[in-house]
This record gives structure tokens, C-alpha cells and sequence, in this order.
């Protein structure tokens, strides 16, 4: 399939804003990427916040195909999927040397109050990433010790994306791998209590 | 003690940055919000970068006096003195309806591939955070199940920056909550596991 003039101007714009940020970004920067000229940008995409959008609607299609499918690939353990999937920005982060983690956070402190649609665009986002991971905590629940999937798939998402910014900062790995292994430490020890509370209930669900 | 000019352009930097982010912050808004003129800012901040510079050590010089001890007062208890701490960026984040978190966070976001001074003056503010907050958990040691107080201090600093972001993007309170209440599940079980710990020693240590 040929790729669209519109496909590319997301695509350079999507690379760039991630780069350099938003509003770093010149609409000069965005044509020569994508090898397009003013007329047909702004054919499509009259504002660049329109681009913005479509920047973000590409992320979040994107969430499944280009980040799950890859990090999920001959795993199958549910709890194991989740720290695949936080894998998987620990080797963005590396192999950027920690200046690269997550595009949609670092958007989303960019732009002090950003416009509605937007921030829409930010939310959807988020709200699609928590979906995805809280399938694996349900897909697990019995192993989680009552605790509800849509809180521990919040926290791993937090854990993340905390993470991710401590890293860039200190062009380290440590802030980030540390906040994977206390997560994995508390989910441990939910397991942990699970386990004990099976078998204590045991003998009760057997009569 | 009068407010001398150089402290009057640092504070006037510090609000705009914290609303409406470095780069769309103009030098000619921070002139009218102190009340300065060019020249005198000129001797004193050459750059705009050098101005970021002194704020992110206003910042760095108040985290103890502006920013701890207020939600230390009447706290003795080290563990809950972690959580009077959160509870103070919840009250930052609850009062400007989810648009003002952490500025230190926000500005590390903002800049992508700062430039030395500012990245160690963001790595700095980071770093003496976290060994505030290490204090805490060294404090309180023996009820937390041998876990590291770094790492705990890392990852709380973890979870907040990562709820702060989901809350301001969000506009609501939930994601940073969700964070906190769990962070508390986890100290709570390491507490637990503590206290079963020293019950279980408890004989060998009397021998």
C-alpha cells in the first residue's frame, strides 16, 4: 500500500514532536520531513494542533499493533505481558540513551493547558494503555489477592511513566528499573497472600 | 527584609513557568510580572536559560523551608510524613482544578535534550526530593520488611510524578489517589510482613 501524503505528515510530525517536542517543532520541519509542500498540509491539517490530533488518534491505533503485539510475542502469562510491555519502554529508553520514553507524556507535561480536543487526544491515550494492562490484571485476578485490576493497572501505568521522567533527567536507567521492581516486589506479595489465602479457605470450599 | 529585583525576577519566572511552561513563557512577560526592566534583568540572568537556572535552585533551596515543613507540622510519625508530603501536592493539584502539580516535573518534560545546567538542576531538585523523603523510610525501617529506603523513596517520588501527569491530563484526582492508596497497600504489607517477621524471630532473638 502506497503511503498517503497524509500518512507521511503524521508520521514526520510524530517522529519530530517526540524528538524535539511540540512546540519546538516548526511547520517548516514537519514539510521537509515528510517531503510535503505547504498546500497539501494544510489541505489537510489546517492548524498544526490539527496535527496534533491526528498525532495522537495515530498513537493510540498504534497502541495495540505496534506496542502490545511486539512486547506480548510468545508471552502468555498475563502478569508477565505487564512487564513485557514495561520492557519494552526500558529499550526505548536504552537504546535512545535514556532521552526517549514515552511520546504521549512527554506531550502531555509539554502543554500547560492544552486545548480541549487535544487533551481529549492525551486522555484517550492514557485511558487505552490502562484498558489494555488492566485485561492482563483481570486475566490474573486470582493471583492478586482481591486487589482490583483497574487500580494496579493505574499504578503501572504511573510506575511507568514516573519512571520514564526521572530517567531522562538523570539519563539513567536506575529511577526507572527501580519503580519495576517495587512493582513487581508489591504484585509478589499480593500473590504471595493469595496463595496463603487459598489455602487457608481451603478446607471451607471443599466441604 | 526587601525583595531585591534579582529575587522579584526569579519569582515572577517561577509562576510563569509553573502556568504556562518555559518556552512559552516570553522575557517580556517575566519583565511586567516583576516589575523590572530589561536592563536590570540582562545583569543579572544574560539568558533566559540562566533565569531557569536560578529558579530550579529556588526551587532545589525550598523544598526544605516551603515545601516539607509545612506538611511535616504536626506529623511525627516518619511513614505518615511520606503520605503528609503527597497530601500536599494533592492539596496543589485539588486547588488550580487539576492544572498545577509539580513544576519541576512539568519543566522536565517540557525540555527535551536541556542543556547541561538546566538537566542538573532538574536531576538535583529530583535527588534532594527522594533524600528527604529516604530520611522518612530510614526512620522508619523496622517496619518496612528489609526493602530499601531509597528505592521506596525513588518510587514514591515515582508515583507521584507519574499521578501528577495522569491527574493534570485527566483533569480529576483519580489516577493520582489510585497511586497514593496503593502506594499505602504496599507499605501496609510490608509492615505486616515486618511485624510477622519479628514475631516470628522473636524466640531465637530472646535465646
Amino acid at each position: 500500500m502506497e503511503t498517503t501524503t497524509k500518512q507521511r505528515l503524521v508520521l514526520a510530525a510524530m517522529r519530530l514532536f517526540a524528538e524535539k517536542g511540540y512546540q519546538s517543532t516548526s511547520v517548516a520541519e514537519i514539510l521537509k520531513e515528510a517531503e510535503a509542500n505547504a498546500g497539501s498540509l494544510y489541505h489537510a491539517y489546517p492548524t498544526k494542533q490539527d496535527l496534533l490530533v491526528a498525532v495522537l488518534e495515530a498513537y493510540r491505533e498504534g497502541i495495540a499493533p505496534m506496542l502490545l503485539a511486539p512486547a506480548w510475542e510468545g508471552v502468555s502469562d498475563p502478569i508477565e505481558r505487564v512487564f513485557a510491555l514495561l520492557g519494552a519502554y526500558r529499550r526505548m529508553l536504552e537504546a535512545s540513551d535514556c532521552l526517549y520514553g514515552c511520546p504521549i507524556g512527554s506531550l502531555a507535561l509539554e502543554l500547560h493547558e492544552p486545548d480541549p480536543p487535544v487533551r481529549e487526544g492525551l486522555a484517550v491515550n492514557f485511558d487505552g494503555w490502562v484498558g489494555h494492562v488492566r485485561t492482563c490484571f483481570e486475566a490474573g485476578r486470582d493471583r492478586l489477592a482481591g486487589v482490583d485490576p483497574h487500580r494496579l493497572a493505574v499504578l503501572t501505568l504511573t510506575i511507568m511513566e514516573g519512571g520514564v521522567m526521572q530517567s531522562r533527567t538523570q539519563r539513567s536507567l536506575e529511577a526507572f528499573d527501580i519503580g519495576v521492581e517495587q512493582l513487581r516486589d508489591y504484585l509478589d506479595r499480593l500473590e504471595q497472600a493469595a496463595s496463603a489465602g487459598a489455602i487457608t479457605e481451603r478446607p471451607g470450599g471443599r466441604s
